[in-house]
């Protein structure tokens, strides 16, 4: 089996593309990125998850929190909650983007695949339902493409063309999870969003940033960021349940 | 003063950059990586001299010795020594090259240019005396530029576009050097070497790894490595007397 990175957090979309990966053939290799992100829970997560899926990771340590100008890279700016559909359309890019965040993964990608072999990269990004981010555009992962085939040692001493995969791109949500969940993903392990909380923030006592493993276990998804709201209305439109815990229903 | 971030490694041709940078009337930011390289006592190096020339600077932490896969990121891998200038030129990829750094690089310089709202960036690359990178070349460099377009918040909101200057790109060492004194630059205090070496460990006590401020200070360049021999090389065919002291001249 030929093997393939997979950009992986362990939420909605990425686990998707990963059973995706696997469909057509590939043995997929998660990378999992730590670069200080609000909901750094995913990363426990997505750690745990890919040990079920018996698949291999590795966890990229990036640190995003000096540039920060994300609220989920700083603490100065809040998470957006409680969103309509329509503020979320025409409301431009996000406090949630991530300056060049998806630039940075891939080059962190192109280095793996450098040192691992691999010539395909998956990853979970998705233009439909959330357009709001420059780097999630299909001329941007064209532009990406181009790069990565001038970028490495591989391709020039090997002629090695390295591949991104984005199947999701054209997607909705909706079709996301019918694809997933005919593809076997349980959606109960996966993780989609930005502010995690721990029920006894409810009493009054607010969690930490930054939580060991086993505190972690005790987070449940806000339900009011637009990572919730677009996963609930993925599952709301195809007429299936999500199986997510959400603070707020 | 249009401010600029200049990718700044301390090194002889970043250092012709920064001073490039400003006699264009730009305003440098210099943007240092600390990203587990061997001669990391460029990066104290580099703070120093950013600090002498009263540039701000930002320092970007990034993990490359997990993926490793270069002499420079990984102890296993020998840095070359004594090549001549035909093994240098026909000898491929060198095990000096680190995978993707340029691409990582740079997408953290998108990631800094977004928030500090900067531009222009400016780096150091060169594709005549040191051609075996992938991603110093100028269809490398273009195509990076192309993705710089699409990936950012402020060239899709505001239509900035952002712009990729390497004013070395095109010049020899020799040209380097002389444009660089002509500017200013007291080539003194940069640091090229990606071997450091420690006068005590010729008595055979191995410096270590990762030392502290002070002890970098005891560090001198190896004048074996490709990097020290492409600097003697360019101070040479220039005419002019290299002030870096070398273990080996």
């Amino acid at each position: 089996m030929k093997r393939a990175l997979v950009l992986f957090s362990g939420g909605l979309d990425s686990t998707t593309t990963l059973y995706v990966a696997r469909s057509l053939g590939f043995d997929p290799l998660a990378l999992i990125f730590r670069y200080g992100q609000r909901h750094e829970v995913e990363v426990e997560r997505a750690v745990a998850l890919a040990d079920e899926l018996r698949v291999s990771y590795r966890v990229q340590v990036i640190d995003l929190r000096s540039a920060g100008g994300s609220s989920l890279t700083s603490d100065a700016i809040d998470v957006p909650t409680n969103r309509s559909e329509e503020e979320m359309e025409g409301g431009g890019v996000p406090p949630t983007y991530v300056p060049a965040r998806n630039t940075i993964f891939l080059a962190h990608a192109l280095a793996w695949a450098e040192v691992e072999a691999v010539d395909d990269i998956f990853l979970g990004v998705n233009a439909i339902d959330y357009s709001g981010y420059p780097d999630c555009r299909p001329e941007y992962l064209e532009a990406f493409q181009a790069l990565a085939r001038l970028a490495c040692r591989r391709s020039v001493e090997d002629g090695v063309e390295i591949t991104l995969h984005a199947p999701l791109l054209h997607k909705t949500k909706a079709e996301i999870v019918r694809w997933g969940l005919a593809l076997g993903v349980d959606y109960t392990a996966t993780w989609s969003c930005y502010a995690p909380q721990r029920p006894r923030d409810v009493a009054g006592v607010p969690g930490g940033e930054r939580e060991s493993r086993e505190l972690a276990e005790g987070f449940i998804a806000c339900g009011e960021c637009d990572s919730c709201l677009l996963r609930k209305k993925g599952f709301r439109e195809a007429g299936l349940a999500d199986p997510a815990q959400y603070l707020v229903d």
